[in-house]
């Protein structure tokens, strides 16, 4: 908030009058607010900010267009949204509104029509009221819903998905990279049949990739909009045709795939289509984890872990162990996904606290998913950046280990049984030596089970890891 | 289990010999999960066994049209199969591994290996063998999760979308019924300016069709089978064509959608697809919890609550307080959505927990899901036969409240500004008297601020909750 | 329920007729609930049917002292309740009402009320009116929730806590026998300075033995139960002195330290002390989940993973690669507390929906923490008798490794500082050779830096396990 | 972070050089942290800076003291630390160290190290080392952790619990104000017998004295660090007697009860005491969300709602609708609830997270934790301050509400039975008139069922209220 202790004017609202700092763009209500709600310190999201900033332009615009507002007063307001949302007044000193407000986010709904009204004013050297003008045809209960669905859609197209995006590529050059080293497979951590490095790193690309495609199922429910619905969904004090013009005018400035919602009081009433959203990204994380914790076991070592994989060198790893050196950034990531985990937790117990035309929750979700949104989206970057990029695998034990896993007796099923083969596998494990040592100890090959070749064909790592192929 | 305490035959395995109940189809593995699994004492849901089963018979048929099995063998596995889908067999006696199991699901899918195997060799009158027979070209890695799949895909498909259907109907017919029953809106529990009642249950039919959209649009995922990979996803030990064909015959003996996973690494060591689908679950039980939310306080009374609607009387509510009448359903529904809410946190969970090339916490997933789906399903249904179909509207209740809301002043906006609308309202609580009453009383008739005629117009409630129309 | 679909009875309470099973030892609102509730076709935890039946009792005990029932009327429901709560008419035909059903439980306290009833009403031989007599002084309000809390203590004390002594003591003699087992310790899954394996086990056993004292801390809480305020705390319809008396009564019966609540109203609507055990259970969970990681990950391999201890071989692996032997202990128990950690969500989820002076998500909680305890203490057992037990240390792995750690070079920080001890550390590791080796190669021995004494002494591994002694 | 992109100066560290902005009193493996971590923008919580810096502090004090440290740099280190921890340097810009860094805090304690090291170097004009003096006989694997156990048992001390009892000071009060003012109880929403409004406080206050019962016994877990375990537990490089004595020295300095682990093993590498914790806040932000519900429905209306309680008027509650006066307190303190439960489940996930010798979600943790921990605090008192305190009982309505439940019929039980008592109330209901009149209106008075003055004394409200007395 602006800190001017010393310097205040005076100003009023319906309740009467309020102190406020001199220097300050906002009144009455968000002084009063202030006062309210000293709990955690921290306003909304810059995004957010700027998105509501964004309605009210495009409200002003409407309102003009439909006679609501005089075109000079709207004009103003034009203006003076374009300079909230360039970021001219920051996102911290005029908007200090906690995140822990009433739970309409009425609060920061009133700062932004007092800062646009004191700007505007400013601009145009005449009265605009905070209500009766940047506020027209518009209520904190469909306003302010639909400044955290524009931003938690303007972020998932234009961070998160460009970031799993630049993940899944930094992925896949590895699987292509990679696409012939065998190694050996693990099922329960246990020694496996082989598959490629190349195979295991296409499988985590394809992981993000489909947390896109996730993405991309979701947004329509988070692009649909409750504005237009004014108090409670029936659009009172709008004029005719405001709802369609004010979202068409959001569209063309947002360059968002925005829609009018489809039923007004399902939409004002409920953030289920965050709930959902929120449910994409924790699925998200859950990919992230996986991988994440994959690659740090390939990491382990250098010489009592697996050992398969170097993960670049960031900084050295700890403060009393000479030399030792971290997978840091998949722990980073790893803490993400906890915190992703827990937004949605935060996001699904808010969206399930509605009551009739309202959910008063609506400010802790939105910082809550722009918070998930933002951290998926720095830490894929910094995970494809700084580790996917620079892993180096380490080939020779990757091919010593494929080759000492007992499970490469598979294929020896279809020629000997199920059975054979588990006593040859055990043989080996029990005796030190190859599966193929054990075959011949056990005198497969002497009594004519199979041939040498079958044996040479049927143990053939690389093979192994490719699907069969019509002759 | 089968409880047979006094008679056992000796069955063996690769570890060697098991007691096994006479009468169990079950053999030596099955046998063994069931004395080391001694947790919950409950067992895989039946859809899953019968998916299990149905996985089964097409690997069958296909291992026989690509020559991997004798035609005679395959078609007495098909035989055995068919007996254990419809249920011949039971699902607990001759399946009775616990969902605690190996987290691979591998003890499952033995069971029912060597229940087929059992089954199948009486028929045919020649040894039909668990592993080299029964399980030809499949590994529980891939087998057991296409289970959870196909069993959750049915689930949705047959369950949960009709039942939400039919719930949604039953909204739609309430929300016809009283599309011009005005009642008081409410946000933040306060009065507000009117809505329909139709028009709060239009809401929550639209939520519903939305949950439907949210299952459907997770679907494709979740009927995405990793059937074909076999132990690590590179399919080693199936016969060329193998995953397309027997996902062609599943597909065709189910009719449902099922698809070959798109990387066969991704969808065997992941199960992101129902983790995702868990949280279209988790949503749909958001917004049931609103919905039952809003009923029982609208049916809260009889004399100190809202009193807005009747819920339909179905059981005594105390046994203590007489003729006390309590909104049953909607607490039954209610509990429903924690439970859901919970399993969806296990699936999240589990989901994370994979490792290279196999998630091992398949099963509890699939029991959370299944039994999710089902209790949706129920839930809903029940919710719309002893709930929504027989509630009545308060008529007279519900209009006195929406004439009484201080806020139906909003329409004054519009013609004498936003504070001096506010000093009316005030005047209309304080006093106790009507808002039409406030005005008149303030004098902004008096001194033509208003006509009566503007007043009317402006107060007219039914018409407060229409959307403006273009003239 | 009693399955008889032929053969019926009518029976009436406060609403009307009711057809009942002839052979039901229930009645109308029994009856009622069946038909109002298929939702998931499972009722109520044994545990707490035979809880409600003590209630029972000890109010029928109770109120006969305090004059409000005759001798002979209490004295059969006692008996009738003694016939219950040993199991002599079954927890599920005779008691057939969902967990899913009102809020309150009022179904299964009446339900209980009625089949006590007809039992005492056939010995007596004369009517026992199921409101009158056997509930009397009561409500399901009190009484119901009062079940979960005693049926909670009770498994906390009975199931749980000698459960997780059993695992407790399991692993602290693995911490006894493998105490100077030296091996390499592990952060951030890398190579650090050794450890002995049985200050891992020493560690596990302390989480458990921590998990104890969680129980212990939590039990006060739950302990204390709302018994005797009856409909809304008030101790409305009952006799004075009750609520001391029953309860007094139930400590003695029950051997359990059952309080009555310091405030009924707290404790009549809140379910606080069931949310407070469930976070004692889920850190439990938490626990046992990194135990059991631990152990799978030290049991990797055979060949390619960690191969520090060897898991109990209990059953065969795979479905398709021979020889496989998994952790699958392990799994089964990171299984139960994924679960525990759903049931925990459910609990707090249910344990926040209260109004006024009733929370209505009883049944539910009851359910999941009862399962819960189950499940825990049903894992904690297998976990200590079919894998921690049976654990064997693989000695020569372990030593090899824990020389291996280039982390080993620690020590030397005292002697040559850290930076010095870094770049030997890294040379170890680039040139492949032991540290002792790196520091010699590297000359600080020929510089005189440190004697081959000191050299030794500082490269002790097990010396390096032991806390520095005050000499 | 110190934001001087011209002015560099080269530091070094064991991997190599780094440019360091001129001004920043931290150094090389700071800014390698700065770099590698660009992901939420936010640095670890003060408080947790502040604990840091205090066992920086004793830590010294504790090795010059043993002898392991020169006393002239001791005294810098101490000096140095003082300043930190009185704030002079800031928690910002020279601690810019994200909290999504490595899992184990080392980055941050290693900006500790070189921020001290750096002032220390200043203070006694000669070289302090980062590890060889500021962090000897530590590692970022016992000084992390502790640091955030300390802060957090420094938050819940000496802000949660005086923040929790001044709300129950403020409940207490009403409970005592209002202990006469009878009215409707409710169960299920529905009308039940009555109670006094200042039973529901006092039952809302002793919710709030419950949960600082939880944190007292959650306390010494938390307080149990593991400090002196150095890199894995064992406390290799630690003088002996060197974790008894530095824990000593925190105890005095700190004034707060922390205690050395008693297994280092288990402290080390589990964070379940942290868990724990979480549970108890989670707990207390489940009696929070239900306090606020029952609050803002008694105080829903003015006129369409319940109307009992008049809750003070903070700020205009709607930009639409004039005169609309909202509980916005209590929405603000039901989303610090939503945040809080999601910050427990981050903490939960986090904490089952660890391997070996270390979790390396910790970071997450803490700041999770103290955020959870400010926000209840915060909460609590606005809650007090700003709305129970200014509660006000709209006593005309409370009593005539209270009157018409038709649940006062419930002490007609005893008189006259259950069933009779449930016709009574139906009648009541139906007719519209009160319980007295339709006892009369069915008779029972005339048939001498009871008398005039049985029928006096058993619908007085307010005996009602009342636990029966022995006489």
């Amino acid at each position: 908030m602006v800190d001017n202790t010393a310097d205040y004017r005076i100003e009023h609202d319906t309740m009467g009058e309020v102190r406020v700092p001199a220097a300050a763009l906002y009144r009455a209500q968000t002084q009063r607010a202030v006062e309210n709600f000293p709990i955690s310190g921290k306003g909304l999201e810059p995004a957010q900010i700027a998105a509501l900033a964004r309605i009210k332009k495009a409200a002003a615009q409407a309102n003009a267009q439909l006679g609501v507002l005089d075109g000079a007063i709207a004009d103003a307001i034009v203006a003076a949204a374009d300079e909230v949302i360039a970021g001219t007044h920051g996102f911290v000193e005029h908007f200090p509104v906690d995140t822990y407000q009433t739970g309409s986010g009425t609060s920061s709904n009133m700062n932004m029509n007092e800062v646009l009204a004191t700007v505007a004013t400013q601009k145009l050297g005449a009265e605009v009221h905070p209500n009766d003008h940047v506020n027209a045809s518009q209520s904190s209960n469909d306003v302010f819903p639909t400044s955290v669905h524009i931003a938690v859609t303007a972020a998932l197209i234009d961070d998160l998905i460009p970031a799993l995006d630049h993940l899944a590529v930094a992925l896949e050059a590895k699987a292509e990279a990679w696409a012939e080293v065998v190694k050996s497979g693990r099922t329960h951590l246990m020694d496996a049949t082989p598959v490629t490095l190349g195979q295991e790193f296409g499988g985590y690309a394809r992981q993000i990739r489909l947390g896109i495609e996730r993405v991309r199922t979701a947004l329509p429910r988070v692009a649909e909009v409750p504005l237009g619905g004014t108090a409670v969904g029936t659009g009172i004090n709008t004029p005719a045709g405001f709802p369609q013009l004010v979202i068409e005018i959001l569209q063309r400035e947002t360059e968002l795939p925005i829609t009018e919602a489809a039923d007004h009081f399902e939409a004002q009433a409920n953030r289920d289509g965050l709930v959902d959203a929120s449910g994409a990204l924790r699925t998200i994380a859950v990919s992230l984890t996986k991988i994440c914790n994959d690659i740090r076991w390939m990491g382990s070592g250098p010489n009592t872990g697996l050992g398969e994989l170097h993960i670049p060198d960031l900084q050295p790893g700890s403060s009393i162990m000479p030399g030792k050196v971290n997978p840091v950034i998949p722990e980073a990531v790893l803490m993400v996904a906890a915190r992703v985990i827990g937004n949605d937790a935060t996001v699904a117990w808010a969206g399930a606290s509605g009551s009739f035309e309202l959910n008063v929750q609506i400010p802790v979700m939105g910082t809550a998913l722009l918070e998930s949104i933002r951290l998926l989206s720095n830490a894929s970057r910094v995970l494809a950046d700084k580790t996917v990029d620079g892993l180096e695998a380490n080939l020779e034990r990757l091919t010593a280990l494929a080759g000492m896993s007992p499970s490469i007796v598979t294929p020896l099923n279809k020629l000997i049984g199920y059975e054979a083969a588990a006593k040859i596998a055990k043989h080996s494990v029990k005796q030190g030596i190859t599966v193929r040592e054990a075959v011949v100890d056990l005198g497969y090959v002497e009594r004519g089970d199979l041939t040498e070749e079958q044996l040479d064909t049927a143990l053939d790592l690389l093979s192994m890891t490719r699907p069969p192929q019509a002759k």
